[in-house]
């Protein structure tokens, strides 16, 4: 139902979010249980392919959750391999598996962008270009100073979505299961323990949508600052193998940058989504229910706008004429602009 | 790349927001403007069959946007066939075919949602039942005075959600192209003739979005009450069929409520992204193409509350033996609730 | 508490939505009340003089709403002050009627606003200038039908403001006070009457929240594209007595345009709440209560945005000769926009 | 202009984010910069009372800032006394000192949710009662669990405010001053020094306001609870003092817990605007402008909001003997509650 996934969304980030990864992980999170609370339940059962993801939807309609038919299911295979995990667990779980591998991926085009970022930054290191306030010129500085705010903010935002913590549920229906087969639980999926469920205490998910949120408006920046530079009048930068458009053929878009801030606005609307809920007593009524389709969309708009922002800035031709030319009467004195690019490539390499 | 979505909304509304029913728009606006042209075009031309929507959008990626490579294909068939329209005209008449669509189908499960609250109304005039205020009793109402308001706030929405304009687009790329051309197009295709061109004056999408987050709201109205009526403690409705759990079999969940105020959520917070755009000059650098999945999900999850509000009021059980006992000292003494049932009827007929 | 706000509102405006303000509308609505009542009581009771609206909020603490302290208040002075409303009556009331005086203001700053963008688009009918797609040249249009598209979506603005409804609010705690009471008490206040107490379907302020975010959005796009012509490397626009800056008293910023899109951003903020709040059963316990600050900001920030939008269009100077030096090579062919700039123009005169 | 600042923010707060300590704070941050640069200027030229922040404004409307009115009369009383720093400069570090200040009172109301709700966690360790989901019977817990629960939240969040870095912000128009006189800056301020001057990246504003959107929702997690446990059907809990009615003397309502949630929808209307604007090459033109009142907002209700929860759980009435008859059938099998509410007290404890 997603319009023009593929315009946006990288494939292997699409996949990463896609129902079919969201059921392998409700499974993972299946065999997990049945593998901490020691029921010996044959591995086969848990193998996706045997589940049909849009069919469970479609009955989980009478339960408001996909969950409940997938119980049946699998306690039609195996009388013990439901255990004694609530739909909640099984969904928060699985949310956190799913973001924990499309974070993966997020992280590896952050890094790409970084890394041209930080190429830009050293080869333009003392670049003069027009420092601009209101978008009016104001002072000298250097592209490299430019680059290095757009790396820092991504090595930050890059930075706090790695800590985000992905703990694992298991509480039951009404958060009273043991917390030691909790941990067990966590230990079997890699994901963390938490201190107590956290079934209607969404810090967690709200924590992954502020990163994700961090994540976009960093990819933002750089996309917003490219499409002003690369204005005609300024001309001090442009996209290689910028797009062209259809009526006119011969110009040329930096549409990478376009569509970096097209995601984030995208990232940014479905992770406030994910901030702002009413968690009602044991599990929401409403609320919850919100989330999957969010997180997924939240995920895959940030990771969307990290790769389009690491295909402008990895393409991005610099025109330090053109830069030069616009400096006018500013002059060139651009005070501690390198000593600015230099902290910057120092924050980024102490961080790589 | 949609989590879940047949668990939320109903397949025809998710087919006419898919990417097959946006590709089918994006032709109908491009034959429609070839007859307003007068170029004579195959009609086989403009077939959605031929062309492939995620290879274009693939495509589209290096032009942010799928026009470009999508009117090179039409191009490669027949010359004229793409005409003076830009990118922009063609996408924006169709997500306003799409939302045409799509709309119909909202508005017929909101209707279905207002007979089957104003068939409560009807029937539960009279039927006393606790007014809370701050979820504390205040004083007695009926519980069709309860209906009634839902009622009138499911047709104010409906009623908003026709009333949305849907003009057509055709500016060419800076919004210059004859506005008696841009009124044939729109003739062609029956929708409304813009006074002029719109690409960056969003208000037809912001109104369109508008309505979508008020038919979200009445719907959730709906659900929170039935939530919260349908508590053991107050148990004064409970949905037919309310689905079990997958560790409390015996529960009985009202859950097409509590979907529905899921959906509202999912549809309010895309509503918003259409709603505070930077639109640059004459096309948008990022907030235009932010626009397409945000309108295909405004729509959806729009219909996916109306439809679950409909599940929940079609199959709703009214105890009204409950609603006695819960009343205690307050008494019966209802005021103009009947009254009020009665202006809420004839508005709802006067609508209908 | 509100930070800085002479640099956005008005004064008027500030005032119409200030604390004394809205002290005076529940006032104006209890006089009201006792009027459709018949109760004799002395005008002098209703006087705000008479009430310190800052220790009623503070009493009100314990209430969650300043109405419980005040109606305590009037009956001491007069045991009939308060008739048969409840705390929501008398603010859902004293909103719309703070709504209305404020509505003006905001109104009168968009007639400016309107007037002066007519002025432009009169004066700059073809004055060719460049149309600009994803921030590039794309082909060439007129100023005047640049400024004809601010015009058209002011316009649209405005009548969306001006038909909001405002309707008053008598429906004691449980919705049933009767009908024809609430009818003399809207006649009372020249309010509209309501088909059923709207206590918690919220519809009549999201629209008007929905308005305002209109009148915001068309704001806040004649603030940005001012801001992009006025680069220094475009130099097509600039504002009269554009402010200066702290280090660089030679700059000349586009300071309105800036504040137009600031307040736009507010209003937005504040409206969006407005649009997607849990009212339960009665009474919100607590999507209610956010609802004053909110409003009030939403009609300050609106008509904030529609000030500075009229001061920077009021004084903007238009540089033709740039606006033909940037067209360069793309030719002055601008098509119809001479034909648009005239509908425009005949819309706007047909809503005045 | 805030509608009704006493009745949701306690007066300390309100006075922290008021205009008076906007320009204290300016003033500071000038007095700060006179000293790291080594001007001699007189201490008197910085106190506060001599410049009337209302009249700044208005005049700053001009430069849509209102550093440059001030920064012209700081030069008037001593030439040297506004340093190289640009109006962002100084805004931006009086935002982190008015955080800063704000922050310790929004902190000091947590620490007392946080005490009040490990009290009753401990007192009713092992008071039995009904969990809930979908807000229908589940399984027993017991009230300890769900204090522990809101513990583990509020103290999460309270240790993501503290967490939150404030940095000083010293880059002159085009962010190439010296580093080595921002950490000088940052020092006689007790400000965090920055990598590299973030004028445009927004993300330590983020940061902050994503852990005010965090208060706000374990705070309003709590009011949810509260008002949901104390409904007459349940009447499980009750506010001490809680609040009457204007029509219903007798009622007794959550106030203080309605109020938290109330605020806590304000603080993230405010919070969201903080996360997701546009902010242009070296000084935003709007998105920067938009952010004073959304602060000082998001730090005044979040800390409302804390202080309502505050308030509410410091008089929360537990009726247990109303939790032990609801649980009803459900037996008093709480499970692992009580080591639940062990592990969220250490938790607090290890945190204090």
């Amino acid at each position: 139902m997603t319009t023009f996934a593929p315009l946006y969304v990288p494939a292997p980030l699409a996949e990463a979010v896609s129902d079919r990864a969201w059921l392998a992980a409700m499974l993972e999170a299946e065999r997990a249980l049945a593998r901490a609370t020691g029921a010996s339940v044959d591995d086969e059962v848990f193998r996706p392919d045997a589940y049909d993801i849009e069919a469970l939807c479609g009955q989980g309609r009478a339960d408001a959750s996909p969950v409940v038919p997938l119980a049946r299911a699998l306690r039609d295979r195996a009388p013990e391999a439901h255990g004694p995990a609530t739909s909640q667990d099984v969904l928060d779980t699985a949310a956190m598996l799913v973001a924990r591998a499309a974070r993966a991926l997020v992280a590896a085009e952050l890094d790409g962008a970084a890394a041209a970022c930080a190429a830009l930054a050293t080869a333009h290191r003392s670049t003069p270009m027009t420092g601009r306030t209101l978008l009016q010129r104001a002072a000298p500085t250097t592209f490299g100073a430019r680059a290095a705010g757009w790396l820092v903010a991504l090595v930050d935002a890059r930075r706090r979505l790695a800590g985000a913590r992905l703990p694992a549920q298991l509480g039951g229906p009404a958060g009273t299961l043991d917390p030691a087969l909790a941990a067990r639980f966590a230990a079997e999926l890699g994901l963390d323990e938490p201190v107590v469920p956290w079934h209607t205490d969404r810090a967690p998910v709200a924590e992954l949508a502020g990163a994700l949120g961090a994540v976009a408006a960093a990819c933002a920046k750089v996309g917003l600052d490219v499409v002003l530079l690369a204005q005609n009048e300024l001309g001090e930068v442009s996209e290689a193998g910028g797009g062209g458009s259809s009526s006119m053929p011969h110009k040329r878009n930096p549409a990478a940058a376009v569509l970096a801030r097209a995601c984030a606005r995208l990232a940014h609307a479905n992770a406030t989504l994910l901030t702002g809920g009413d968690h009602e007593l044991d599990r929401a009524a409403g609320a919850w229910q919100a989330e999957w389709p969010a997180l997924s969309a939240a995920l895959a708009y940030a990771g969307g706008a990290a790769a389009a922002a690491r295909r402008s800035l990895e393409g991005l031709e610099v025109h330090a004429d053109r830069m030069a030319a616009n400096l006018g009467d500013l002059g060139t004195d651009v005070g501690a602009a390198m000593a600015i690019v230099d902290r910057a490539l120092a924050h980024y390499r102490g961080q790589a």
